[in-house]
C-alpha cells in the first residue's frame, strides 16, 4: 500500500512554498532542494495549479507561490487531488461483477472504514502545521531567511 | 493508493473457509467460487499457511480449512502477512538520504498516523464479522448448508 511518487512530491512543493512565504519559488530551487528532476516537478505542478492551491508568475522574475493561505490546504484536500483514486482493492472501481459478494460485501465495508479513518488524519493535518517550524524548515531547504533578506537590502 | 490482489483474496480465501466452518475446502472451489485461477490462490495460500492461519490436509478428500478461530483473526492481522510493506512513500524505506526532510519530517509522521489510524479500524474487523450471516454467505459461494448436509446423510 502506498500513496503516489506524485503525491509525496506535491505535498514536498507545497510545503516548500509555504516555507518561503509569499515569495516567489523557481520550480528548479524546488527541483535542487528535493533532488528531483524539473520535469517531474513540472508535471505534478499542473494538477495544483488547476486545483487552486497554487499560482505561477510568468517573467524573468516568476515562479509559483501559494494561492490559499496553508492553514487552509490539508493534506487530505492534496491526495484528493493527486492521487488517481482510492480504490483499495479492484473491485471498488469495477463492481467486480464476476465476485458472489459483489453489492454485499463486508469486506468492502471494513476496507472503506479503514480509508476513512485514513482520510480523516490526513484532513486533520495543513500543509502550515507541516512546516510550523520555519526557521529549522528554511534551513534544511537552504531558504534565506526573510530577516536576513531584510538586512542585506 | 490500494491493497495488492494478493491481499484482496487472501481475505476472500479466509472468508471463504469461516463460511465452510470445520469443514475442509479445496482450493479449486474457492477458485471457482470467484472465478479466479487456482495457481493464483495456491501462491496465496503458501504465507497463510506459514501465518497459522490455515492449515492444509493432503489426500484424496484433502482441503485447507482455518487453523485458528475466525473471530481471533484481525483484518489487520492478515495485511500485515500479506501486504509487502506499509511504505506510504518512497523514503519510508530508504530512508531517503536524498531529501533535506530526512530524519525529521513532518510529512512522514503525519502519514504514520494516518496509517496507524487505517489499520486500527482494520484491527476492530475480524474474518468473523466479516462473515457472520453464514447463511447469507453459504448462498452467495455456493456452500450447501449443514443442516441440509445432515439430513443428506
Amino acid at each position: 500500500m502506498r500513496l503516489t511518487r506524485q503525491t509525496n512530491y506535491a505535498i514536498r512543493m507545497l510545503m516548500y512554498c509555504a516555507t518561503n512565504g509569499g515569495r516567489l519559488s523557481r520550480v528548479g530551487e524546488i527541483a535542487a532542494a528535493y533532488q528531483v528532476s524539473d520535469l517531474f516537478l513540472f508535471k505534478i505542478l499542473q494538477p495544483l495549479v488547476e486545483a487552486g492551491f497554487v499560482e505561477t508568475v510568468r517573467g524573468r522574475n516568476g515562479g509559483i507561490r501559494l494561492k490559499r493561505d496553508a492553514s487552509t490546504i490539508t493534506l487530505r484536500e492534496v491526495v484528493t487531488v493527486t492521487e488517481e483514486n482510492f480504490a483499495l482493492a479492484e473491485c471498488f472501481e469495477t463492481g467486480a461483477q464476476d465476485c458472489p459478494l459483489v453489492d454485499s460485501c463486508s469486506l468492502n465495508a471494513a476496507l472503506r472504514a479503514a480509508l476513512d479513518a485514513f482520510l480523516g488524519v490526513l484532513g486533520a493535518h495543513t500543509i502550515e502545521s507541516l512546516v510550523h517550524d520555519k526557521s529549522f524548515m528554511r534551513r534544511r531547504l537552504g531558504l534565506a531567511d526573510p530577516a536576513e533578506l531584510a538586512v542585506a537590502v
